[in-house]
């Protein structure tokens, strides 16, 4: 059962600031691109307009450890990993590698904890649990591969 | 009756790119700043869950002019006018001006048409007349405040 | 000689507003993607440290025509056609279509005039002729492709 | 000594996604506003071009826990209290707060880790100690106003 995905994402301009390197608050739109390809790569979408009530998939912590700058240019490959499984729960490590390097250079580390809720039509949202056929498709890596090197 | 609005905005570290300045996208950004602005002086807003079927206002055209550049913790000024009202959509003219510079400098202007649609059950939009209690509280601005100088 | 460049892009939920379509600014942000792509394929890049004095590529006009929404998931062709080249100035074309849709659905269709500038040492920039070097390599498209359809 | 600051922003539209709230990226560029207002208050910018090596602020960990969404035009307090200083390091702790909600509910949980560097000619970063006319301007905040209630 899948508990990896890779995404690659060239940096842009626009993901840069004036500080010559990728915007801090980015690395977690490139955590995301990676969270969401690892969902369309198990069949399934974060977007579900068809479920009653309206899932979705909110982050309760997120959190990034930055080593080494990002440039533009720069391609980036963005590894998912799961690191944990809960009925409501799921948390991911990612990790950042400058593609353009030989070996390729760990630049960032982060993590997400993402919670499942039913949206309600009074604009409420309320945790449930993570549907089985979701949850059944997505296992947890194994311990080596989320130990800090 | 209101024609006219205007907003304040610094530049933030997060609006820059690379290239020291306000990156260009981020004018559109801002010109929606005062947009939102002016409806909430007149007492609405575009987020209006409450109509059926809800209302959106998507963007049909828009344009920018630059002629300076807007740096890092620049206050800028901008001005929204409205340049046209018809009987589904409206066309605002915005001048960005720099407050710290005396006297103000003009440093870009913009053009935004937005038309007012119904979003059906089905997903789709479709163009409508703008709800008279909205129409009737804008005007256009007089023809010399839209002449470019 | 190429004045053709073809980018594609995957609408992420970050490029998304509360209107459940992309942000009006992202397709700022996905010209932009274009133009870099094109230059990349030319062999140079808007990142050049190593020029003295320091050149960039500052925007003076943008704009958008939007036909038709783009969503989440959606994977978005970005066309980008040299549609002027002056001594100091190009201007490109761009139409966005959206390829999941069958046949590819144009969604909007944008312009960009940017012009050449030295960067000086004391901060302010000069519009300058582009380098033979890169001139050189851009052709304007023929006047049929550039015709709206 | 100052070790707090208090910024206010209004929720955008652009800075919401199709999940109808504040995309979680955008809470990072939030807590940064807070923190460069927090530097204008003491009379220095994060831009200071005059100094020779260059200094810069890049991020080394950022983090945020997440606990009520917030939404377009909410009116939100970003508190930074100041949880750590080191010889070439800062800590701060964020608050995020909806004003319009009687009494303000704190939404949001943020904290940050900066670190000083000189970017020297060649391109590269070190890290130096924080210049003393900034350090001696910035105090710890009582151990008390950090703990989580």
């Amino acid at each position: 059962m899948p508990y990896e995905f890779k995404a690659t994402r060239r940096v842009e301009f626009s993901d840069t600031d004036m500080a010559g390197i990728m915007h801090y608050a980015n690395f977690f739109r490139f955590m995301e691109t990676a969270e969401h390809g690892f969902y369309r790569s198990l069949g399934f979408s974060v977007a579900m307009p068809e479920t009653h009530p309206r899932l979705g998939w909110p982050r309760v912590h997120a959190e990034c450890d930055y080593k080494k700058p990002l440039q533009f240019d720069d391609l980036v490959e963005i590894q998912l990993l799961v690191s944990e499984k809960k009925s409501k729960t799921l948390s991911y490590v990612f990790r950042f590698r400058k593609l353009n390097e030989d070996p390729p250079l760990e630049v960032a580390r982060g993590i997400l904890t993402i919670v499942c809720v039913a949206h309600h039509p009074d604009g409420k949202m309320t945790s449930v649990p993570i549907p089985p056929e979701i949850a059944e498709k997505i296992d947890v890596a194994p311990p080596e591969l989320l130990v800090v090197a």
